[in-house]
């Protein structure tokens, strides 16, 4: 028998056969996705909270979007690769057949935020300081610490091109970072017109200059031999790529940048730039924490001025990043304004920080039930518990027997549990255990929330 | 230029042409989503946090599951309606010429529970109390008040015959409901067991029983003689039909429904079920919030004992509801193991709540930037207000007119402004506008933290 969703929100139906019965046989999660129990929702709820709670501070305001977007939003933004990783929806009712794509899941929050900034224009604050933490959904093939189901954590400043926007940014992700309790952790800051400026000095020729920064970033994973053999391999004559890699890599890395860039005005005008990015932060992030890395180059040649990454101790790859990109909101549909940003990589971060102690999630109290006769007293009790702010759960099992009942409130560690049978009943009173100790006293029903909110305040 | 996405959660990426360029149009967000900015984010989250703290207190336990699942889960539990309204993801690389589905989006909350007590078993309390607050996702037609994304909360109890666990929820219903802000509500109980009681007294042929009761569930909404009417469609008498409509409409319903169920063994039981919820949550629910109303039926045949929906003045239908339903988990490819539960209408209630005052959501503090000599001060003060907990904002706009940054100020629904150009620099002092007043005072710079988390205190 079929029975039709009346309500929004509200109805639950499913199909119950006209026997009554639905087969169903076990069915696993779809790969790539995780269940979330009570301690895991905990600890992420609790570290969205940070996250948001730093961000509100520097007055940055939370945006949510929908989950799935029109397909044609999100089509031949995210390259051939990332194209084959969006989750397509098919069409619905008679359409379905045609086996085609209308709505997307979204793949990232900036489109979607580049969506909003199109849709509702002056309707938003400006510049518009917005911030996202909330899940995307990629195609990836799932493998350990990769899921197709993960969150975001973005911030961005859009219709401003001020430096100190950018500074707001970088210290906000610091903020955050500590905030989380990750104990050590460092910016590097380069900007692209610091790269630009150099594949310049050195005649890199325009085309495939893109390209050589793309090579270039994988210095801090390949040999500078590895990265001058794939240089030449665009097309750069061997001096050239000699002299770009032995630049950028080393230990002087940094001094042999600002030297190498000495004479080129664009250069002098990227690094003043990081220069004074840092010297915006630096108060905030602190010193041991932020600095000039000539070598970081970021991958994403959206980027148009300061960029950055934040590498931790413990933790692999970068745990933030981000910069400015002053022209890809109007490339993703938006109007033509400045922006920057950055991204906090919440599912690197969360499974490394340190697990929080369970004590705080367990129950105040515990009520076992002794007999039936007891479940109207009981409710009243655990209703005044409860509106004391008390962490109360009631017996629901079978067992009418003590020590069952006291293995449960165990289980649940409970601080205290309350013994409430016919002796009780008779006297007016709650025998209330500590679970700690085993002590046992006798509490008058009517006091008895005053004594354990009492003992809690202990 | 293609980009991969290297890093899960971090990297943003976009296909950027050989040009530069991607030609984007405006896109609007797909029918039947909306999109939340900052005031609506905050109402929504703020009434989330009162409901999570309501069931936490009760002692259920948050669970996640993915927005999306393995469609053979989901096929074939929501009817043939239902399964209509069921977004399907299509299968992805080589799969997706096919134009087959393989992945659905999650349709409400129980089946991922059912999935869950199947996949984890003992690794969950028992019995398990879970609270689920999250986006569903149904292909309905999108109109006034329907949505294709919306929220349910769900609680339930798997595992668990005894009354005190309906009762549980009935009571953390209701204490949501109080804590959201909603002033007036009742909530009407009734038994799936009274009802089939009934339709036994009145000889309904077995076959039909199910549909009359769903035909009866309509006397909230149609005359008694159309009711009456549909009654005689599905081949009932018309004594019957009539005697059926006569006992469960008009004023004395409740009792001429106990009248009529005093010589049904089956009828008194339900009967004393319905007394026995409705005694173990009076004091917490309160004695005119909630009562027997033997004419409720809700519409879905997997109830197996107790029921019960809420109304609410002003609001429109039922504002949250729930009931027993022994064999449903069973049913939905879970455990066989009883299990009752209830949902708030969150989507149906937001809307309704007073809305809060938005000067709780403005700047505590917001900086002015009169030359660019001063942005490293700036930087600094912001940090230190921040870090003082003020919600700080800093102009990052192009205009170096204090009218025009006052202005921001004050759309910022700013409480204070600080003034910081060339002369307050000389004087190593900030000018601290109240923006309420238009005063304005010179506060040596050391110092405006603690003026102004005082000024809060007051």
């Amino acid at each position: 028998m079929v029975r039709a969703a009346g309500v929004a929100g509200l109805c639950r139906v499913w199909l119950v056969g006209k026997a009554g019965r639905v087969t169903a046989k076990r069915v696993d999660a779809a790969s790539g996705t995780r269940d979330f129990l009570a301690a895991d929702v905990r600890a992420r709820e609790e570290a969205f909270a940070l996250i948001r709670q730093t961000f509100d501070r520097y007055g940055f305001e939370p945006l949510q979007t929908p989950a799935f977007e029109r397909l044609e939003l999100l089509t031949g933004k995210y390259g051939e690769e990332g194209d084959k990783l969006v989750f397509k929806i098919l069409r619905r009712g008679e359409h379905e057949a045609t086996g085609e794509a209308d709505l997307a899941l979204r793949y990232d929050l900036t489109v979607p935020l580049a969506r909003v900034v199109a849709t509702y224009g002056s309707q938003l604050p400006s510049p518009y300081k917005r911030y996202a933490i909330a899940p995307v959904w990629r195609a990836d093939r799932p493998g350990k610490g990769r899921f197709r189901e993960f969150y975001q954590c973005d911030l961005d400043v859009v219709g401003s091109t001020s430096p100190l926007a950018d500074a707001e940014v970088v210290c906000a992700l610091a903020d955050a970072l500590s905030a989380l309790g990750v104990p050590e952790f460092r910016f590097l800051v380069n900007s692209r017109k610091v790269l630009y400026a150099l594949l310049d000095v050195f005649d890199v020729p325009g085309p495939v200059g893109g390209r050589a920064l793309i090579v270039l970033d994988k210095l801090d994973k390949l040999s500078p031999e590895a990265v001058a053999g794939e240089l030449l391999g665009l097309g750069l004559d061997a001096p050239t790529a000699t002299r770009l890699v032995e630049t950028l890599s080393g230990p002087d890395a940094d001094a042999s940048v600002r030297k190498a860039l000495a004479g080129s005005d664009a250069g002098r005008e990227g690094l003043a730039e990081v220069d004074q990015l840092i010297a915006l932060s630096v108060g905030q992030v602190g010193e041991h924490r932020i600095g000039f890395s000539g070598s970081l180059v970021r991958g994403l040649d959206y980027y148009t001025g300061p960029i950055y990454e934040v590498s931790a101790p413990g933790m692999p790859g970068s745990i933030a990043s981000g910069g400015r990109y002053d022209g890809l909101v109007a490339k993703l549909g938006g109007p033509d304004l400045p922006a920057c940003g950055g991204s906090l990589g919440v599912e690197r971060i969360l499974p490394l920080l340190p697990a929080k102690d369970t004590a705080g999630t367990g129950l105040d109290v515990a009520l076992t039930v002794l007999d039936s006769d007891s479940s109207a007293d009981l409710a009243r009790i655990a209703g005044g518990l409860r509106a004391a702010g008390l962490r109360t759960g009631v017996y629901l099992g079978s067992s009418g027997k003590l020590a069952r009942q006291l293995k449960w409130a165990n289980d649940q560690h409970a601080r205290y549990a309350l013994l409430y049978g016919a002796a009780e009943r008779e006297q007016g009173a709650v025998t209330v255990r500590d679970m700690r100790t085993g002590d046992q006293h006798a509490v008058p029903i009517e006091e008895v929330t005053a004594y354990l909110t009492g003992r809690r305040a202990e």
